[in-house]
């Protein structure tokens, strides 16, 4: 976005390890301040340096260690890209647990240092559940080696590779990482549904887990506004039009399927939509027929953000809210907007999508122009708004430099303070990825 | 196992998370030692007092919060017995990701403090993926709000409730918990094999994971000498005999599956069942026919540990081991207690049982007698042998005060300092369940 951007001098690219202990050693002796980066897809300014901090790039420390077919266990170092980990993993027949639109560009290690959610949180679970050991390098360089084979291990005590996990590299920087990775599904179905109303996607939603059971693997909701633009500035252009004028609604949802037996997989997808056609919960609904329509309605979906932000200039917020509630969010600061008479000048729309299987939207607010005016109208409302709904101010897209001033809108000062803590007792000198995360 | 007492003169049952609040910070101020119990079902002396601690006894919170039926977010207090949990739940058409066999009268406030894993980590994953928020009276009798509503949460900086999950009381009491519940699977099928190798167990899991995909529950395993035990030792006694004489082999194996479609269920179950006796890789099989014969195949694996008990005194550990080189942490067990020449004499026999899915092996060294002895010939030995195979000696059941001295063999000396420092931080006074965990 070119919010953020830094004066370093240096760039480090260890190839193992023990080179990177090296250098945070050196570093440490001599009071010098690092960021970690992976691949630098990062949207809060995480990754990016403040000042002058010595930037250490994860890129070539990318070697697959081992992986065993049995337990489905993957060792692999921090800097493998996610979908290359993810297609060596395919051609054993498993699939990573975690999948996201950065996934040519983003790091498995930094996926992990971000606590990254993504696309199949709802089937796979959290990275928290999935990560069975990290290897990382301490603030003072040590080599702190938490990688495990074991899917169970009690004899951790306090379970030391969560602190790192989500860390955003202020208490270590993640150089290995061990993970449980699931069979791939053999089987694999998307279908839209254009839906009237917000209550409807959330009866499409109940009825879905109901009638796909263990199968499900996304359920992602887009608005109007979202898919008018995907239409307008998307890669696929006025393409992506898959229904008529008059099945278009006010939402669509997404539906993909992942399972072991694609006859039994067909017959549970019939079934649900015929429950929604016969409760009138959708206004039209399409099956992908082969991969590459599966593919097309999917980058309907991934295209939401960058065509958002071809669209205007995109204030985007990442927030986790009880789902019944989550679309007043963008409701209300639409009202807000339009109480402003903004609509259609200063800001030319709100728009809302996101993971709503998980509770997670995307709020993007579209101006003409970014400005102190508008962005001052924007914050610290939509924090507010989101406290007042107990909900979080960053569902996945981590704290950085950008939230990291308001993290006291979701955590209590006790919470904050043992934080500090624990900040202090890993890193005293305050060189690992300063002014971020917890300041 | 009767191997801890303490001589306590108080315990305390407090109503409310405020109540216990006050008597935590009462002892705080006068330096008074507390060890929490939930319902003390647990194995390694982790919620016995060791000296005169004062109990504190969590049963009396057991109210249900809230539960979100759109979601499936439960919020609970700790003190809620396991399974009047999931009979909660079961009447919402959800389930508790979690089961064990002490679930009639285990708190599932306790289940979190130990991370508990037990019978179907294997489908729902870790605590640490479906816990999402807990509320802990800390050290000093503050009350800390970590529950929460919410699928995700990247505003949590630190992930603190990580710290608690499995951290046996040692640094704050579980108060009430948030966990995320999947829908309760509507189809269940069990189906027990008797298998001619543990290789052939290996190839079995392989194929099961296969056909079951994503509908398996559960893999447990349990070896000729187990089974025996049960049925002579069992509630069921030889009725627990399943197969004809010519079909027992030395090794079983129960195959759960949890559903949403019976008749999809039941075709992938035949599938599996034609190609493990077309492989031979099983010697017999048999597929519950309804819901009373499900949970008598249940009770045969369920059995396994009370039962062993009752064949004589019996040493017990639950370890970690890749699963591939499980057994063969069984076989070098025994053969040390033959090259002693004490196999049908001072030790009736070596068993072993698990959760094959997961790596979890439950060791079992059937003596005639507890005695100094044979304990010295079994410990440390059985620590080191799962260090050589890269093993963990707590799969599930937790440190407490029988393991603490132990962690050493699993754990790094930089991860114990760290963890020292980690308890130093939250209970500078040493007060919360001293002589445990970590040491």
């Amino acid at each position: 976005m070119g919010k953020y951007a830094g004066k370093s001098q240096v760039l480090v690219k260890p190839k193992t390890t023990k080179e990177l202990s090296t250098v945070v050693t050196w570093c440490h002796d001599r009071n010098v301040a690092i960021v970690p980066q992976g691949g630098n897809t990062g949207l809060v300014g995480g990754s990016t340096p403040i000042h002058d901090e010595l930037i250490l790039c994860l890129s070539n420390l990318n070697a697959v260690r081992s992986f065993d077919p049995v337990s489905g266990i993957l060792t692999a170092e921090a800097g493998i890209i996610l979908e290359q980990a993810d297609s060596f993993l395919a051609s054993k027949g498993f699939i990573f647990p975690l999948d996201l639109g950065a996934k040519g560009s983003c790091q498995i290690g930094g996926n992990v240092a971000t606590n990254a959610g993504g696309l199949r949180l709802l089937r796979y679970g959290s990275l928290r559940g999935s990560v069975l050991g990290l290897e990382v390098v301490l603030p003072d360089g040590r080599i702190w080696n938490g990688l495990s084979g074991l899917r169970k291990d009690n004899t951790a005590g306090y379970d030391l590779k969560q602190l790192f996990i989500g860390s955003e590299g202020s208490i270590g920087i993640i150089t290995a990482i061990s993970i449980l990775c699931p069979r791939r599904p053999t089987s694999t179905n998307v279908a839209l549904f254009s839906v009237p109303s917000y209550a409807a996607c959330l009866k499409v939603f109940s009825q879905t887990k109901a009638h796909l059971g263990e199968i499900l693997s996304a359920f992602e909701m887009f608005d109007a506004t979202s898919y008018e633009a995907v239409k307008k500035h998307g890669g696929g252009g006025t393409g992506r039009k898959v229904f008529g004028d008059e099945s278009e609604g006010p939402f669509y949802c997404l539906v993909e399927t992942g399972g072991s037996n694609a006859e039994h997989d067909s017959e549970k997808l019939s079934s649900l939509f015929e429950t929604l056609l016969s409760d009138s919960l959708i206004l039209d609904g399409v099956l992908a027929q082969d991969a590459s329509q599966a593919h097309n309605l999917w980058q309907i979906r991934e295209e939401c953000p960058s065509a958002l932000s071809a669209a205007g200039k995109a204030y985007k917020y990442d927030l986790s809210v009880p789902v019944e509630k989550m679309y007043e969010v963008v409701e209300r600061m639409k009202e807000r907007m339009e109480s402003l008479a903004w609509v259609g000048g200063k800001v030319r729309d709100v728009a809302g999508f996101g993971h709503m299987g998980d509770g997670n939207l995307h709020l993007n607010v579209v101006a003409t122009e970014f400005s102190e005016e508008v962005q001052s109208a924007i914050e610290p409302f939509v924090y507010q708004l989101t406290a007042e709904y107990n909900g979080s101010i960053s569902a996945e897209h981590g704290l950085g430099a950008m939230k990291a001033p308001y993290i006291s809108y979701s955590q209590s000062p006790a919470s904050i303070e043992l934080m500090k803590r624990l900040k202090k007792t890993f890193d005293p000198k305050g060189i690992m990825n300063p002014y971020k995360f917890i300041l």
